[in-house]
């Protein structure tokens, strides 16, 4: 499988808002082989070695028939960076270059980073709200792997990783949640801080350390020691559940007590994005969310959801490099050309209006 | 002449943007008459007594014929507030009620403000860069009142006022400047700064300690002691010159070396006026002085100018309550309003593009 084809359909999963509040759910498991060292420590022939013995077993794997297989040195910055924004490698694993390797399956569900921060990375992430399900994909991947591979385990801690913070399950799971409803109702910070108080850890759209764009939000699990798997699994799911919740009543309120202030808010979008002549990607998701808000509350009819979602692809920073292959634009040339996008997208976005 | 008339044509002079950058021109003079104590203190009876003379001599003047003439305790709160938004009372007049009067010639370009903070106030105020104009209007209704009215005057001081900033000339000349371009290119401070050090006033949209909105600025003389009011005029005349200039640089600029940061703003006043459902006072006027900007630099066809006259005159808070006649809106019924006014408008002026 060429890396073209995972660029082909611009509503293909990860990016794109496929569920109402609950947009993905993730988990990645940490593994590393046992007796050899953490990539980080390894020495360049050694790092190749383990790389090439992983990447094999990868391919072997019955679900990666037709995957799109590579080392990370064979690709380019900005396909690296179309990785990034379609969720299928972490920014770590983009820095890498030789002695790293990717395999990612045709469906783009499963992603192996080789040689990340540990040896393998194994990601699967589906649209919605199905972590039990992604779960048990994850796990499934991991046991056909460790027939063939000898994975580094301590009876007591489980899993050995590079950071002890990932010791033990080596798994973290995580959920993006769309969350407007909670930014114009003004409830986000008290959602947040309740979870976080939880023990559970809230982040941007491209994970650690990144900001929240687009109201979107990563609510992962920070243990990975002390508990089985479904435990961890179960804890998040509760979460989730509670803070879906608070986002359904916030979008409740709106609508039925607040229709002027949610059809301010996203007729507001809905006007700068159809004449604005600058957009920064950070504004023009913001603004993208409301529109989505819009439509999951009927402010706009459901065949404009395909325009929608591949505009929040397309308005993102590689993305439209890609458009313009011939040379690199400067952040300015790439607003003007986010907004001139926008502005012809928009052409086929009726006007917001209480439709039902 | 009935007041209703006053209110009858929306684009009728002073507000709205008739020249490009020099809105309007304005001269006021105050007049006290000789030993009969200042309105502040003098007696009900006195002051009723003063007010019926001046009152009388004023519309006795030629030019006051079929002129608008009411005593201030006839007129409702919403209606001082009307005039206040259409320039032809001062707030400080608004305030009085009995024993103050208010005449306005049918044309709305002299105002006789009676028993203000002085016995008399007359105003002219007419379209465009033209002071010396509105001087001689102002100097020849001063002339004729004199044959009739004996106006306390000081050899050596002039003429005599309420409050000793105003003794000498009794004048003040101003003239309202709308400047968006220097808003755009961030100059904004710069030149009111420059204009300040020479020692003239810069004030916001309704004169003294009123915030600047819909980036119009009103340009005062302080002085009003030490030289004739010609050449107080030339000074002042001098100074909305340069800051002509200035505005009409930043223009260029804007049009020549920046069209699309032009466009970028004007194209995101269009769409939140064209789609948002609540708007303050404050930001409609901003917005609308963005459109004003587009249409003076070719970005809407000339024959819009009606419909953005009209809705910077429709967008201001008595006039909209005007609308309801029959309860006092809320603030927020009021921004409501204006949103659902602006947006059915804006339907009648197509986006903003290049045009020549």
């Amino acid at each position: 499988m060429k890396i073209e084809m995972l660029f082909e359909n611009s509503t293909a999963w990860p990016v794109g808002l496929h569920s109402d509040i609950v947009v993905s759910s993730r988990v990645r498991l940490a593994r590393n082989l046992d007796k050899r060292p953490f990539p980080g420590w390894a020495k360049k022939t050694e790092r190749l070695a383990l790389m090439e013995e992983i990447q094999g077993a990868v391919e072997g794997l019955p679900e990666m028939r037709d995957a799109f297989s590579t080392r990370m040195d064979k690709l380019t910055l900005l396909e690296k960076q179309l990785l990034i924004e379609r969720h299928l490698i972490s920014c770590e694993h983009a820095a890498k270059s030789q002695g790293s390797a990717l395999v990612i399956n045709p469906a783009q569900t499963w992603s192996f980073m080789i040689n990340e921060e540990d040896h393998l990375r194994m990601q699967v992430i589906l649209p919605g709200f199905q972590l039990q399900k992604v779960f048990s994909l994850a796990a499934q991947a991991d046991a056909a792997l460790e027939e063939k591979l000898f994975f580094a385990f301590h009876k007591k801690l489980g899993y050995l990783t590079a950071c002890p913070t990932n010791i033990g399950t080596g798994m973290r799971a995580s959920a993006m949640l769309h969350l407007p409803g909670l930014l114009l109702l003004e409830q986000t910070n008290k959602v947040i801080n309740a979870v976080n108080k939880m023990g559970l850890v809230v982040r941007g759209l491209h994970g650690e350390g990144t900001e929240a764009i687009g109201n979107l939000f990563q609510v992962s699990n920070q243990a990975t020691l002390g508990e089985k798997e479904e435990t961890f699994i179960k804890e998040l799911e509760l979460i989730i559940e509670q803070i879906f919740q608070h986002e359904m009543n916030a979008r409740t309120i709106l609508r039925q007590e607040q229709p002027e202030l949610l059809l301010d808010q996203v007729g507001r979008a809905y006007g700068i994005l159809s004449h604005a002549y600058s957009l920064s990607t950070k504004e023009a998701l913001t603004l993208l969310s409301l529109i989505k808000l819009g439509l999951d509350l009927h402010l706009f009819p459901e065949k404009i959801k395909t325009t929608l979602d591949n505009l929040f692809m397309e308005a993102q920073p590689a993305h439209l490099q890609r458009e313009v292959p011939n040379r690199k634009l400067t952040t300015q040339e790439r607003d003007h050309f986010r907004a001139t996008l926008a502005r012809a997208r928009m052409r086929f976005i009726p006007q917001p209006a209480l439709l039902r």
